[in-house]
């Protein structure tokens, strides 16, 4: 019997690999450092070594394993098991799954970091229970994952929900990918950070001046405090990520828009300012049925993730 | 043997009808006026009568018949089989599947304009071979319909795809639905006429005041005789319904989006802008995958489309 799968979640700096039952409950876990400086096949070689480490530990054999699931960072190739490229990985056009397949004869998929936390929340966190959702991460940059009709939506080339790059200010600043106006160049913490930074280098008064480098943490700090300045630039970003999410509501109209991500831990602030704008914007039916909700799982989504991919695709 | 469909077009003025084989050949056709003054039991009535002249042109029996489908104006429930509401039509709350299906023994099924019309481009159209698409029809307003994974898509309350009503300009003008700068307020046909006529009551010198009122179809004819004022408001609707086009491919990213409704008849004009707006906001290798192009179903598409929502939910 096949009651146990794996999941990696590939990082630039450590892997996570976790064994568990197909109800997502981990038997056996561990993390080892990447070293990505070393190149692709050590890297490819120590997850090979985490996947052993766990069913050792576990006891399980490799027959007894339905799938293996791999989260990664992107941009890759779900469909052929290729990563493009990564900054922190050292994989250009990397075929990873072809050799862990061969390895273990065991089923193995994979899929970028924001898909496999988006499964993750939909069989373990928030969005237990939906038909449709979608999940959103608000971090360094933005992105996001589609369940649709209980399933992972990934378009033609395994690239659909790159929300962070739909126009949310067709004049607004320049985003990293080129375009202007993206959601991830109005939103991401990179760019409350960015504006924060703009203010301090500015005459406006702002008590963001009294630290020694500021981030989008001291942006939340000081609108905390009432500092104006930070207030407005928080309000600006979440209303642009309003802009997003409304838009994502009328093109999913989804059960639930779920919002991860380091910012999302910012709470109300971002959360009533989106659902303003959403109220706003969208067909009042729509806003009312829609529920956005923060992300249920904490630090370990990634590797949980990687399993619920694997629990998925072994479905 | 159940080798037939049937295919009802609801229209506020006419009850378009086919009679159709499982491969979309119509086999027996009929169209009468819709009489909506007349009220909603006499409409259904008039629609029931179309199926009749037709199962009895083809010499079809309901035996013989795999499934009826509807496609009327919305915003309807697709699921529960209900027209909500309708401008050119009497029906409120109207349950229209279920006294169908009981006088036919039929299975029965309604959709909204834009999904059947989508489902049509995807089985007989633009859309063929294609296993993502994402249809938008531009007109007096603006529509959507996407097929996902070979299925229409229609979300959790049935209304995804409404297109017409993302923002694409935050602080644009006022759409219908109260939202500010929704593509259907920047790029419909109607929003063309209301930039036009705009124009007219201005000061600027436009070849536009030649005429006693000016639609949308006076803006092409003028833009294309060079009226810089006309090709202007042509250029910045379609930067907007770029934008639009943009975000759904970021979103869905689909192998072709289709454009079709009365507007898209401008023909290259539109495309052109479109294709490169969407060439400036998208990641290069998806504005390259995803192939924009017009519909390729003429004025057949609303009863093709509801002989197509048959076959494909009898499947």
């Amino acid at each position: 019997m096949k009651n146990y799968v794996v999941g990696v979640d590939l990082g630039g700096t450590k892997i996570s690999c976790a064994l568990s039952d197909l109800e997502g409950r981990v038997v056996a876990q561990t993390t080892i450092p990447t070293l990505a400086h070393e190149g692709d096949n050590p890297v490819l070689g120590r997850i090979i070594k985490t996947i052993e480490m766990v069913l050792e530990e576990g006891n399980v054999a490799t027959n007894e394993v339905a799938a293996i699931g791999i989260g990664s960072p992107g941009p890759l190739d779900a469909k052929k098991g290729i990563i493009v490229t990564t900054p922190n990985l050292p994989f250009k056009n990397f075929q990873l799954v072809q050799p862990i397949e061969e390895k273990f004869s065991i089923p193995t998929y994979l899929d970028n970091d924001a898909n496999v936390a988006a499964i993750a929340e939909f069989m373990f966190g928030a969005g237990k229970g939906t038909e449709n959702m979608v999940y959103i991460t608000v971090s360094t940059g933005v992105g996001g994952g589609a369940i649709l009709n209980g399933k992972i939506y990934r378009g033609s080339t395994t690239n659909a929900l790159e929300v962070g790059h739909t126009t949310v200010f067709p004049g607004g600043p320049r985003c990293g990918c080129g375009n202007l106006g993206c959601l991830e160049a109005t939103s991401s913490g990179t760019a409350i950070g960015r504006r924060a930074n703009e203010a301090v280098n500015s005459k406006v008064e702002t008590s963001l001046r009294d630290y020694e480098a500021v981030t989008s943490y001291e942006v939340f700090k000081e609108a905390e405090k009432g500092d104006a300045v930070s207030k407005k630039i928080l309000d600006e970003a979440f209303n642009y990520l309003g802009i997003g999410v409304a838009n994502i509501i009328a093109s999913f109209d989804p059960d639930k828009v779920i919002i991860g991500g380091g910012v999302s831990k910012g709470g109300d602030v971002l959360f009533n300012k989106v659902q303003e704008v959403v109220n706003e914007r969208c067909f009042k039916s729509m806003a009312e049925y829609c529920k956005i909700v923060p992300a249920g799982l904490g630090t370990d989504a990634g590797v949980l993730g990687a399993v619920a991919l694997a629990i998925m695709e072994s479905k």
